[in-house]
């Protein structure tokens, strides 16, 4: 009895694998069996990580971490990063070669090329840096809640989200292929808050609490702007699909504007003027002109301006 | 002193596990003391992701990985889902019985229905792996900012959500119990998308962004619908609770339906026709025709409408 | 060529290192060197859910856990706890009055002061457990979909969330600081629902999936409240930061209040009177009569009346 069913379970087993098999030679989207190599996620997350210690010396630290030798501390890490960032990056530039059914550089050349790129990446640090520290001063200026700046590097989604954009954006800005994108998701499952590193995005940026924030990839956002959780900088729904890839489908956001929790703002002509401030729930696909109060009652109205 | 220090200390602690194990003692749900076995969280979370990897063979690859191999390798992982599938389900179906206070079907029994139900599953693969191309195929064309169907695959978060949807509702539909919800839980974990496993959803579903959305257990959604992030497909509030349990409370979505990030639609006799889009932010208890366009401003109107 | 790439690699090294060192040196806050140790999150989590382990003896367990041992598994997890609790309430409050620029109490005087508070912390269990009762039985009779009430403890994000505010809500009442912070924070990254430690919630709290919901830190919450997914109960936006740090700046929503999906609550003098319904997506920032129906059509007027 025992033998019996267990060879009835082997020929269910050999029976489910055939019927599988099968399902996967229809040439369906789902059925190419890419043999070449992808960006490996946990590298990249490791990446991301080391990154957030070499952006806040002070903030992230392992217990071994003491001021005396940072600057050995540092150009360990630096160096680690270098390197898995330069072979992710080599991976990623053959990767969306053969997508695209392009001939590689080869591997010489994509070796050269991904190693230029890394140390572009590098030499933005203090950009990126320049940046994240306006961040931490909006979050502060922002929400009287946090107790010290301390409290917001090592507890605030909004920074942590918005740190890891930064990072992903230099890297889309230099042109390496699908790791930013996969650093930003990251940053999504973590924190709820999806930026497309496409997005361009000023200083002194705040996102309080931020679940449910998206930033879509060809969105302007100025200086000083506050997001509240729950708010779309997106597009109008398309089925057009790849035809309209690059093209401005996001809104502008000028500077000094505030955007109340669950607002949406869609549309590639869309410009939210400066010191504009749009209360919770809105949901604009106009342009309002600058220094607008836009709520949910008035929002036909002050859309439908000329501007 | 240090050892009337520790002294001390030892004497709190005993006092306060006194404390807490007769609080355990009132019989309140809290205090139900359940010595049966649970299915296991990270055991569900493994067989989500081995079942990626057999839905998307060319797509979540280890290094080891090579085409020419590739039946062994998805015959490999079939034979180790199929081995702990089946041993949750049978630890799901004890489960529930003992807490329907039912007496069990035995060991014997419950070990040959639970590898049954395994096997009726895996032969629904070819069945989600079709839906979950459609899926991809309406991803892609719904969102220009997509590189490429890899991309998607790899980071995309509404796939992902609505692909462990799928595994999770066959399962459901198969009634297997508890083991649906905490997967659809996995992917709401990692998506902040929470479908749960008894809605019944179309082909070509597509979700941009994707955190916020929630499709309550009732939902019946059509063919070709996208839906945006912070969308409810829900129910309305009630406390009758389970007296309520498995009548219709949640929306029928019809086909080609768009709805805009953070629309509410309420409960089960609301039906939404054909072709609307349902602008950003609408709250709707009420039905409307098919090609209707409602905002926030004409949202009592068209909803107050005859069906 | 290999030898010259390779030293051209070492020099640019050398070279992004000093750069970035000597970015480092701005003075900023992002220039930090803080040496003085921070709390763990790794342990701040391993508490949490050790806790959980002890607030539901009967539902997390790990496989050699039966109920004729429960005095002693507890006793041993408490203990853990409160080893470790005490450890990190000794680093928070030394890190604490570093960052004031306080002179410190001292190692002994330390250890004292955070031994007592765990003592403190652990006499609440009972009191914490009890309200996790009554949120469990608001979930039950709130959703119909629950199978039962092991569901909802296994699987339900609004419970864990809650459950995590509770636990941490009692450490920020003892004046433990950032600790509870982290917590919560946690409970966001596991489930999209951000509740600030600081906030005041009454017994019967049910959330519904949650992802999105955001509570802030100086709210008033009744009992028997109901909030849906994407409920934002907050304050205005302010630049003034710091020095309203500690002032009422969030709402107060009285017994019996149901407030659905989306719905923005915000400002510290916005009372939302007993019983009211708070329909999806309105947004408010004036108080409601009890007893209210307020909806995106008439929230204009419900909210303008005086109180």
């Amino acid at each position: 009895m025992d033998n019996l069913m267990r060879d009835k379970a082997e020929e269910q087993l050999k029976e489910i694998t055939r019927v599988i098999m099968d399902d996967y030679q229809q040439g369906r989207d789902i059925d190419k069996m890419n043999v070449f190599d992808q960006p490996e996620r946990d590298v990249v997350v490791d990446i991301v990580n080391k990154m957030l210690n070499i952006l806040f010396p002070g903030y992230y630290r392992d217990k071994t971490y003491k001021f005396f030798n940072l600057e050995n501390k540092i150009s360990v890490l630096i160096e680690d990063v270098m390197y898995n960032l330069t072979d992710q990056i080599a991976i990623a530039l053959e990767y969306d070669d053969e997508l695209k059914g392009e001939a590689t550089m080869g591997d010489a050349c994509i070796s050269v090329r991904s190693q230029m790129l890394a140390v572009d990446f590098f030499k933005r640090v203090p950009k990126i840096r320049h940046m994240v520290n306006t961040d931490l001063q909006a979050t502060f200026d922002g929400d009287p809640a946090a107790d010290n700046k301390e409290e917001i590097v090592l507890c605030y989604p909004g920074l942590l989200a918005s740190t890891i954009y930064r990072i992903a954006h230099e890297l889309y800005d230099l042109g390496v292929p699908i790791i930013p994108r996969m650093m930003t998701e990251y940053a999504h499952n973590l924190t709820g808050i999806d930026i497309h590193p496409g997005a361009t995005i000023g200083e002194y940026f705040f996102m309080d609490h931020g679940t449910g924030i998206v930033v879509g990839s060809t969105s302007i956002i100025g200086e000083h702007v506050k997001i509240y959780q729950g708010v779309t900088i997106g597009a109008l729904s398309t089925s057009a699909g790849h035809a309209l890839h690059g093209m401005r489908r996001h809104p502008t956001i000028e500077d000094n504007v505030t955007i109340y929790s669950g607002a949406s703002i869609l549309g590639g002509e869309t410009v939210i003027g400066e010191g504009s401030i749009i209360g919770g729930n809105v949901f604009l696909t106009q342009s309002v002109r600058p220094g607008t109060r836009v709520n949910t009652q008035n929002q036909e109205e002050v859309g439908a301006e000329d501007f």
